[in-house]
């Protein structure tokens, strides 16, 4: 692709948009904006603009469409497959300045928010009203924005679904600088192709999200976590299908080996009442009577002993307790990134069914290859973070052992049904692993509705697809 | 467009791919196949075919795609927007054949079936297993299929969502003749474009759906209906949202007058305890403990009465008097029919707060029109089904009276943020209509998808866009 480069002239109109002081380039950009979380992905843009309006950001692209000029969009930068990068330079739009609560509709139940909203304000001015936001991704400083651009999950998935069930409706920019509606404040939708619905997971490549309607539901009354260690990863992973579907549905099954749970006492400098299992899963129910999810938790916890061979089962039934047992596994991806020199992350997601069978593949993967690779889950929804951990390996062994390790996981993962991704989204360092996976068909698909949205690839080049 | 006539050559062929008996043209086809449940689309296939298997359908495909013949996918043929009718002759592929259901899998809590399920059957085998599915579309002898390609919506949508959120994978054979695999068994999926959210509603013109896997989740262990008479249709209407907003989340809100409750009555010969107040609110409350459902129950009864006006509330606790109370909520679109000569329908779906407004706007365009408009709801999300009735008009009368006034009520519903369909769809009978609400940027957005997934606009032309 080649895209124009910023000149003087370009800038000038830039900050006719944006006013003098948000529009920065050059040594002014802070490396920061070079890198997502993932940090491998490195390239500084050209110039970066902070948005405070659409309107600001519809000229910006009737601009960059006329000029061939590539914008990325960019949230808190809490990516970790460096979708928020700017490989071809350009511009790079912040979006973080926009962050107002634009409104509350109780009636409709609905929150209108701009794409910056960090995901912890909603959770928390919502829960004010007595309203629940459904989606709990584990990175709570990343934007909304950046959650619907990548179709985020987290741990409430298996009750509560993924961000895409909560968008009702979406304003975009499209490249052509023109503002299109999506959806709306309605809850039910069969008037054409959903746009909507091709836009949440596009990681910034078909438009850019400047307004975003969310559904709300009524707040549940309460929450009630449960930590059973095991003698063994796979009891434990074999209970998980048993609950979801012998019982009443957990908000959260987490699972996570000793290893993790060390790095995370020692990154948080704070105990487990459990750390010396090989083995847990961490699961939470909630509900609208107590007296119900007390018998939940009663059921689940005979249920876990009886049946599924946990050792014991712990309580944490006060705020304080969920509070440091959360935040203990909150502190996952942080610690074992602090155990070692550099990561990489598998982001697999896999039919439940299959989770044993696969994390034996990856345990045998990591003798063969010699590296280090600790992993934790979502285990109700059969999405796993597998980490490999640079340590001491150079960097010529360092990236043939990621290639061949990723390629074998991938693959491996395919042949049970499973996907590259299931809520971290693609971005530039897993792109060629989607490719493997996809047929030629589909690519072309992707290509064609790529091409649709952005006939001149100025948007977030060299993404996904 | 200009498609290839089909011949006795075209014929030999599909004699070929589907065996003799499954191949029928001409004077042997039935004239049901010439249109759905609407009745006013209507069109004669050139030739009808019954697949029984996916490798049928690609061959067909290809055959047709390299001749440029049209091919329209039919289930059981009780859409309402004319979406299966093959206006442009050429081949209408049958999938009721395709019946099998695959597999159930209780680990992953999936069912894996073909498209020409019926949803009633999908019902019946699931709640065997203690399963449940969770949309209810209200004609239960839709196929999956249909329900899939229309993104239907139903009772139940208030608390379990609609087609799409049960649709976990998609099996999809491509005007090519290709066949492809979206999602899988997979819970989350941040892998690429959503080409199954795509397929979703795109009421065939896209790609054929040959194979499903749908979610499932454990069934609830009761399920309680309430029926509240109420003096105005605005009392009615006003309790929905404070029930959703301040109390656990309905199963589903129906909502009728009078008068589709009498016709329902007459055609079904079947009598409502309640028959004779202005308006009525239909709700149920379902769950996985009993004591809960009881409480919840209690709770909006007496919201029902102290709090929103209601004259009295009937509580449906039998088997028995749930099935005749829901029969009559069934029947309301057969009755309608039944009282006219000739519907049409609107399907309507707005934001909850903006009912009332515009069911009196529906109500001041009935007298001013001097045309009858029975309507009934799902007033738990906000999607209204609205009938205007010909009774005695002439023909060229109606036609004008129903362009007038569809016009005049989706303009009104477009300036509440309301949208076209929120569960019948598009086909071909709201073509207009939608073309009016979209954009231009989202029409050539929605050409260029189509033209990706179907260059020779072969799959199902003339519908949706």
């Amino acid at each position: 692709m080649k895209y124009k480069k910023i000149t003087n002239e370009d800038l000038l109109y830039f900050k006719n948009i944006f006013g003098e002081e948000r529009v920065i380039s050059e040594n002014e950009i802070k490396s920061e904006y070079a890198h997502d979380e993932l940090g491998t992905v490195f390239n500084y843009p050209e110039v970066l603009v902070k948005a405070t309006h659409k309107k600001e950001i519809s000229a910006l692209m009737k601009y960059a469409n006329l000029h061939k000029i590539p914008v990325t969009v960019r949230g808190s930068g809490t990516g970790l497959v460096g979708a928020c990068v700017p490989i071809y330079g350009g511009v790079l739009l912040d979006l973080t300045l926009m962050n107002k609560i634009i409104e509350l509709d109780k009636t409709n139940l609905t929150l209108t928010v701009e794409p910056g909203v960090l995901i912890m304000d909603i959770y928390e001015y919502v829960l004010k009203e007595d309203l629940f936001y459904g989606p709990d991704p584990g990175e709570k400083s990343a934007t909304i924005g950046g959650t619907v651009s990548t179709n985020a999950g987290g741990m409430r998935a298996v009750k509560y679904g993924v961000t895409r069930d909560w968008v009702r409706g979406l304003e975009v920019v499209l490249a052509s600088g023109e503002i299109i509606k999506l959806g709306g404040k309605v809850v039910k939708n069969a008037s054409g192709y959903s746009l909507k619905d091709l836009l949440i997971g596009s990681e910034g490549t078909l438009g850019i999200v400047t307004e975003i309607i969310l559904k709300l539901t009524v707040k549940p009354v309460k929450m009630i976590s449960l930590l059973a260690p095991f003698n063994s990863k796979e009891e434990a992973i074999l209970a998980a299908p048993k609950l979801i579907s012998n019982h009443v549905i957990p908000t959260a099954v987490e699972f996570f080996l000793n290893d993790s749970l060390l790095y995370s006492e020692r990154y948080l400098g704070k105990k487990l009442p459990h750390n010396n299992y090989p083995a847990y899963l961490l699961l939470s129910y909630d509900g609208y009577h107590e007296e119900v999810v007390d018998k939940d938790v009663r059921k689940a916890s005979e249920m876990l002993i009886n049946e599924f061979n946990a050792i014991d089962v712990f309580l944490i039934d006060t705020e304080e307790r969920r509070k440091a047992i959360w935040s203990v596994r909150d502190g996952f991806l942080e610690a074992i990134k602090l155990s070692t020199t550099l990561i990489d992350e598998c982001d697999v997601v896999l039919p439940r069914a299959k989770i044993n069978e696969f994390l034996t593949y990856v345990d045998n993967l990591s003798s063969e290859l010699k590296v280090r690779i600790p992993y934790f889950g979502h285990l109700g929804d059969g999405n796993l973070h597998i980490y490999f951990c640079k340590d001491d390996l150079d960097e010529k062994k360092w990236q043939e052992t990621l290639k061949r390790g990723f390629l074998k996981l991938y693959d491996k993962a395919a042949s049970f049904g499973g996907l590259v991704s299931g809520e971290h989204g693609i971005g530039f360092a897993k792109k060629e692993y989607l490719k493997n996976q996809l047929k030629s068909e589909q690519l072309t698909i992707m290509r064609a509705i790529k091409k649709a949205f952005d006939p001149h690839e100025i948007l977030n080049p060299g993404k996904v697809i």
